[in-house]
């Protein structure tokens, strides 16, 4: 589908179950499409990422976050601001590196997998791996290149879940950037 | 996926614009699935269904709503808690059949078409057709058969999104019902 890039309505607010379940849809039909949990895996951070790429523009123009300072302050915002926008979740900051260039966020509840437990045949199946390709996305589309992964799944059975966002580089401006 | 029947964690109330992408997301994995947008209109319904068959609990639970009376209460109850609920719009409910069996859902936004144009070359796409499965899926596990379909889409260039519902018959209780 092309999008429009100008939005004309306003946000509507709602509770995350018909999302939940509706991305459990989309989780299934690729596990029906992909031959192994590692190519569903791939595709989920894909259209994660194409998501991400426009997702940031309506992220900045309704927070009106202004470019950030450092990597502390983008994992701030992204904690406290983004998740909340659009999971209506704030998890936690921790487990910087010594270089200040790691972090983890560190989520009680992950809204996506409400309703969910992992078949035994997808045991490597990273369910909600989307996130990490919507927050690589966009902040690719702010000139950061970042490396996003799950550290731990409550689905596997961890107590909580752990993405882990390493800093790659900051991206020279003026590149061009779309779908991949 | 399999899901549990009961839930652990309170209602996230999140945004649509992300919930927007990712059925986006969908129906356009849905498209590469099948080779005619026929194919693609019966998967987004039978996929809705499957949600609503799992969310009418999650909403009974939620709303503390008894049994609707007649089809006019239940047409208000759909429009005014369950679509401001996880649409976070609210419909305006129009254009009811003299015999008080038929009525129309008026949207005037529509959450899962904001960004959305359809290219030319699926002119009979039916984009929003999972909420007709929902609604269906949702009535049909509180005993009522009503069928639901699209009677005019902005995404075609109509003025507003109308969904027509019409009563079928009170389904008897009891009887198995589950995945399509």
């Amino acid at each position: 589908m092309s999008r429009q890039s100008n939005r004309t309505t306003d946000s509507k607010k709602m509770n995350s179950e018909l999302f939940t379940l509706t991305y459990g849809a989309l989780v299934t039909q690729l596990c029906k499409d992909y031959e192994n949990d590692e190519e569903v895996n791939k595709q989920l951070d894909k259209m994660g990422y194409n998501i991400g790429v426009r997702l940031i523009e309506d992220f900045l123009s309704r927070s009106s976050i202004g470019r950030c300072q450092d990597f502390r302050e983008t994992a701030d915002v992204i904690a406290k601001v983004a998740f909340k926008m659009y999971l209506g979740t704030t998890p936690s900051v921790s487990n910087w590196s010594p270089a200040g260039d790691e972090f983890s966020l560190i989520l009680e509840n992950n809204p996506l997998v409400d309703f969910v437990e992992l078949p035994d045949n997808h045991s490597t199946l990273v369910y909600s791996n989307l996130l990490c390709g919507v927050l690589r996305g966009a902040l690719e589309m702010v000139q950061m290149a970042v490396d996003v992964r799950f550290a731990q799944d409550t689905l596997r059975g961890d107590n909580v879940t752990e993405i882990r966002m390493k800093f790659i580089k900051r991206i020279e401006e003026n590149l061009p950037a779309g779908d991949e």
